[in-house]
């Protein structure tokens, strides 16, 4: 066997386990808790040693900043401009629920958001990034739809609707499984939360971008 | 001594130990977290021995619940209706600090809030008797301000616009201490949470109402 083959074969068996460790983790983290589990029973669900998953991962911590990086990309996606308003009304929409759904899958990190950005520093400088990003593109769109005419505000009412977007965005998870009293949300209190981000936005919304939040709204409100 | 007298006496200093047993958990799990504190040190903070503290509270668990429901009353205070949208408008504002106070005061509660509601029924069913009410307050006050001729939205604008609110409210420091990396929010963060809850309701004022919150935000606004 040639040399070369041998090393992307190694590097191939790094890279799976790596994955496997990261995902095992993950499932782990949001059935359980991510104080609750331990790296003992990551190696032990996987079927591993302790010494091969501590090849890979010095600790616990580096797992959860390995995951905090994977959902960083996961959800480094822009909502696409368009001219149409209705149809930057459905992107928007479209694009609430992506953003909902990547929070739900890694819920580990929006659970324990305090407690692993006040014990990290790393983590939380990871989550004010993905936050500076998120609020540059609220503001970017709603800059698109006034100038499109579809909406009507001004920038500190931009400014102070974007932080609300974002607070709204990060922890409609955690609201909505407390005051359902069951930790099994599903695709609809997905929906929900898509809802009451866009119910920030819909007051400055104009005529027929105004209307047809209305229609997909409809169903949301009790 | 009569023995009514010898009653009353023991019945003071019972109570204010349980009075400094609470003062002095708060401040722990304010400074600390809750999960750093043990009964063993909020005993030796006090100059207590830990069987007295464990005569007024089996566990830490019942220091939280005690203080959780100390929280319940100190918040349970309505914004009074008012004809005048302006001096609604101001009243609303004035609320929204002392309810933001409130927060601040019992911040391990909010900081942990996932956590400890997951943990502890009595205490999940606790934090959405205070949203229920809050949510009730909300939706009242706005329907007021509707009939008054203050605020333009509908029912179901109402409806999203009261989750938003509590949204907002109940995360707003977290959110904020996170953004401005730092423990130690101060009276102008409580200010930005206020003008932030506010936001949400400000686009569906009319007239002196919305000018009145212009005027109140400007130095919110960056």
């Amino acid at each position: 066997m040639p040399r070369g083959a041998a090393l992307d074969g190694n590097a191939l068996r790094t890279r799976r386990t790596v994955e496997r460790i990261l995902a095992e983790s993950l499932r782990l983290f949001n059935a359980l808790g991510e104080s609750n589990v331990t790296t003992g029973m990551i190696a032990g669900a996987l079927e591993i040693s302790p010494g091969n998953l501590y090849y890979h991962f010095r600790n616990k911590e580096r797992i959860v900043e390995a995951l905090f990086r994977q959902f960083e990309s996961r959800i480094d996606v822009d909502p696409r401009p368009s001219g149409d308003a209705a149809q930057a009304i459905e992107d928007l929409w479209l694009y609430l629920h992506l953003m909902l759904e990547a929070i739900w899958e890694y819920r580990f990190l929006y659970r324990n958001l305090d407690d692993l950005v006040a014990r990290n520093r790393k983590l939380r400088e990871v989550f004010n990034r993905i936050i500076d990003r998120k609020l540059a593109a609220v503001e970017s769109l709603c800059a698109d739809l006034v100038r499109s005419g579809a909406m009507k505000a001004s920038r500190g009412e931009i400014g102070a609707l974007g932080k609300n977007v974002l607070v709204v965005a990060t922890y409609w998870l955690n609201y909505q499984s407390i005051r359902e009293r069951r930790d099994d949300l599903s695709a609809a209190d997905l929906g929900q939360g898509a809802f009451q981000v866009l119910a920030i936005v819909a007051p400055y919304l104009q005529g027929a971008a105004r209307e047809h939040l209305g229609s997909l709204g409809e169903r949301y409100i009790d």
